[in-house]
């Protein structure tokens, strides 16, 4: 039987890499004063930057800002003034304070799953920042737990649901991310709804491919997510 | 009848303050190439900026490091050099690396406390930095859980005591800051004690006093945890 449902925050509930891609756009226009900043280069910098980090700073926008002044320098070769540097930082917390604009009926869709199933938040990412955002959307009321998480592998799945006394059978997990949201779950053996997002950070894709699982639906909008879950849960129920 | 005991992390279990001051005097030295840093100016100056922009940081040695870079800027008039820039970003990474080293006892008396009752460690502060520092302790296996918060207020103690199903009255804390380990959690009602440590981050100090509460005990050393934890769970049976 089918238990608990886990949503994902970050372009799922929310959207958030378009704010990412904003202050990108940003950044390289900073750099355009110093260097060419055609063929993406800048961009191929940064993620080898952020790529070498992520073992140091972990996921998050205060990392992120860091690798954005680490490829700054390095890409100027030392030529960047202080000031512009100050402006690449303040880019830093415009995206700590962007707005939490919601997905379309996402609200609705997360209260009707939690009509029938335990449901929470399972994001990774920087822990204050992720905070702020929950307690902004306004949907705290419906999470009974919120889980941020250093990585979305399987051992950290296993553990979450170690927490709430499940077993992966009783879970399901909905996400936008393949490489964060479904593929773990799949392969811990509990359900998996994917609501595929417009745009994916580089990080975040999805290296190899997912089976065609039947313990996996893949869905247009957050609208069609508690059909999805439901549907699944009939076949978990049948397993069982 | 007391059930579980929480640990705060740094400068209970391992050294971490020491590092944060190391780190500031290396700062300070960058920034005397530009400005007289006589008076603890720059402390104070840092201090205020750490004090803005921990309601967007949080606390943790990235949003410390995004706080120095800023307070480089606005100290030296924007005349400060990318390459000292950079310097002071490294400064930062250099605390994220840092050794964990554990205070004198910490392993055995944690060891001790925990063949008695249920352990966890809660810490605030950078989630990713903070796994890390659990990692490398070598402490994870007594640790049945690691809490790590965003805030160590009242609300959060009795969210983490609400996850493992308990009342105050069952739970005590053992940490070095009377902010954050021993005020709050005495004041829900739960029992405490008190490892003081020779240095305490500025804003982490202590406003106003403690009552001398029967709740509480300050020993000299973690060697000492043990017998003041069984100490007040004698207390805590008399009362129930």
């Amino acid at each position: 039987m089918l238990k608990l449902v886990g949503f994902d925050a970050d372009d799922t509930l929310w959207h958030s890499e378009g704010y990412y891609r904003e202050v990108h756009g940003h950044f390289e226009q900073i750099l355009g004063h110093y260097i060419d900043i055609g063929n993406d280069k800048v961009h191929e910098h940064l993620l080898e930057v952020e790529r070498r980090n992520i073992k140091l700073f972990g996921y998050g926008a205060k990392g992120m800002t860091l690798s954005m002044l680490e490829t700054a320098v390095a890409m100027t070769a030392e030529r960047i003034s202080a000031r512009h540097l100050h402006e690449i930082l303040q880019l830093g917390k415009d995206v700590l304070t962007h707005p939490v604009r919601l997905l379309e009926g996402v609200a609705e869709a997360v209260a009707e799953v939690a009509r029938e199933y335990q449901v929470v938040l399972i994001t990774k990412g920087d822990l204050f920042h992720q905070e702020s955002k929950v307690a902004r959307s306004g949907l705290s009321p419906l999470f009974g737990r919120i889980e941020i998480v250093s990585e979305k592998d399987p051992p950290t799945y296993l553990r979450v649901l170690s927490e709430f006394g499940l077993a992966p059978h009783q879970f399901l997990m909905v996400g936008n991310s393949l490489h964060s949201d479904i593929a773990p779950v799949l392969q811990i053996g509990a359900f998996a709804v994917h609501v595929p997002y417009p745009l994916t950070w580089a990080l975040d894709h999805h290296e190899g491919c997912i089976a065609d699982d039947d313990k996996l639906r893949t869905v247009e909008s957050t609208a069609q997510v508690p059909a999805a879950v439901r549907e699944l849960a009939l076949n978990a129920a049948r397993r069982h």
